[in-house]
């Protein structure tokens, strides 16, 4: 099976919904990405984690059977981002960032990493992101996200980036940024023409578009009775949409539909509790079930 | 076949979207939702209209083969809305209402209707909702639709409303509105407990939710590259979705999804022009073919 390379944060958060509060929880881009992975595919993380990072924060790696030997320990604090989120749990409100060990981090692949054929930029710096693609031989499938901060301020390095990857996944409002088109079917269009052949739009509860060859899907979000912190979901979702991908082993449409769906799978889960209590603690039969009931929630006979 | 009553509004509207503009256009939910519902069954149609009201505008019923017993005309000028919608297009702001003949509106049904297996109580004072219904004789499936302006002046009356029908056809604002409850699964579970056994919540861009029984069916909106008028496009979903239920007669789940498909099918033609223009055009080959695109754009293998 193909191994999937991380980049991304390692993060201590702490977060607030009307349903609840956690402090100083385990968190980050790289971190929910490689849980989630971790169930379909061998995963290799890149990363920097600060001194206060311990044994017990790593056991959930090590319990995914997920290569740290990227995943760089220096002087300082973890990265630490403290937010809250409204009623409707439709968009964090950041309230305290402190860049700390990220500020200087700059990600070197390890010589274990660099035949990795599935490989997925976390929303960092655009410049980081092309100097990993530089450390990686011949990767088979290239996919980054980012966010509205590089949108606005490294716009060309962005550029840079995307003419050498296979797949974005960004949300609504960053595809609208980036493309300066408010229909999505005409934002798809203008950002396919910066690189990325494929183009994933996440829309949160609403669910996901995916734009690929001359074949749109659509799926909505799975429906919860209880959503508890949806800190992480876009990240668990590429790692259910990567991990499946890598398992497969091909880029068809329709693998690339169903890793969609287990992407959904996996961020349904995520919202379910805060950190990652739920998602570090699922098992394949618990993917399959709801796999499965995602079919069901969308399926309609043909006449 | 079952032939479907609608009662509602008959409107000239005038509408300003950032693609354009139209003035005292055919509108109105009862004359979208009959337009769009008579590609699939015979529809009795139940409003007011003005003096103004011409014989080319009957036509577009007429030429439908829409029964316009019901449609009352009485002195005075008929219902007429404006309003504008911005860049995204997602909610129109209303600039002018004008009741006018609506102002009195109490829907008397003709004799011929009284039969109607189906019908839809579009957005109306709840207590006319209600009247209509003590007119209908034995009808085999009510729906409703409603608006925030009745749940907050008139909750305890549409809640009788509420307890005489089988489905409940209303978007995530108002089914929010009207629970009480942020997550749309918990606000089901109330709003069924009202009354309506069947909830469709519309979710305008980002498609339909349906809780049926114990099942819930998720479908996204048919991506369109150029949208130029969202003004009609709930009440053509529910004609596409009554219309179909009318046709297959039955009300099984199945039926059901089919039924929403057909709904999302036709508001995506009716956004696709100003007022009735593109929604009255069309062949069943149209709907027929763009059925199919909803199955290629929602469509997975299973495992």
């Amino acid at each position: 099976m193909s191994s999937i390379l991380v980049v991304g944060s390692v993060a201590f958060d702490s977060v607030k919904t009307p349903f609840g509060e956690a402090d100083d929880v385990l968190g980050g881009s790289a971190t929910y990405f490689s849980v989630s992975a971790s169930y379909f595919s061998p995963v290799n993380v890149v990363g920097v984690i600060g001194r206060d990072f311990t044994n017990e924060h790593q056991g959930v790696f090590k319990r995914h059977n997920i290569d740290t030997s990227g995943l760089v320990q220096t002087d300082g604090e973890t990265f630490r981002w403290k937010g809250q989120y409204g009623y409707e749990l439709n968009e964090a409100q950041t309230l305290d960032t402190r860049l700390n060990v990220l500020e200087t981090f700059d990600p070197e692949i390890p010589d274990s990493y660099t035949d990795s054929a599935y490989v997925f930029l976390g929303n960092i710096d655009p410049v980081l992101q092309s100097r990993v693609l530089d450390q990686i031989k011949s990767p088979k499938l290239v996919a980054c996200d980012t966010m509205n901060f590089w949108i606005d301020s490294k716009l060309d390095d962005l550029k840079r980036t995307l003419a050498r990857i296979d797949m974005l996944v960004i949300n609504d409002g960053e595809a609208r940024m980036l493309s300066g088109e408010a229909n999505l079917v005409q934002a798809a269009n203008k950002i396919r023409a910066m690189g990325p052949e494929r183009l994933i739009i996440k829309r949160g509860e609403y669910g996901v578009l995916m734009f690929n060859e001359d074949s749109i899907f659509g799926a909505p979000a799975f429906p919860l009775e209880e959503v508890f912190d949806p800190t992480g979901a876009g990240d668990t979702f590429a790692g259910g949409l990567m991990g499946h991908l890598a398992r497969a082993g091909d880029m068809s449409d329709s693998t690339l539909r169903q890793a969609i769906v287990f992407g959904s799978v996996m961020a349904s889960f995520n919202v379910e509790a805060f950190s990652l209590n739920k998602l570090s603690a699922l098992t394949r039969t618990d993917i399959q079930g709801r796999f499965e009931q995602f079919k069901q929630l969308t399926h309609f006979e043909s006449l």
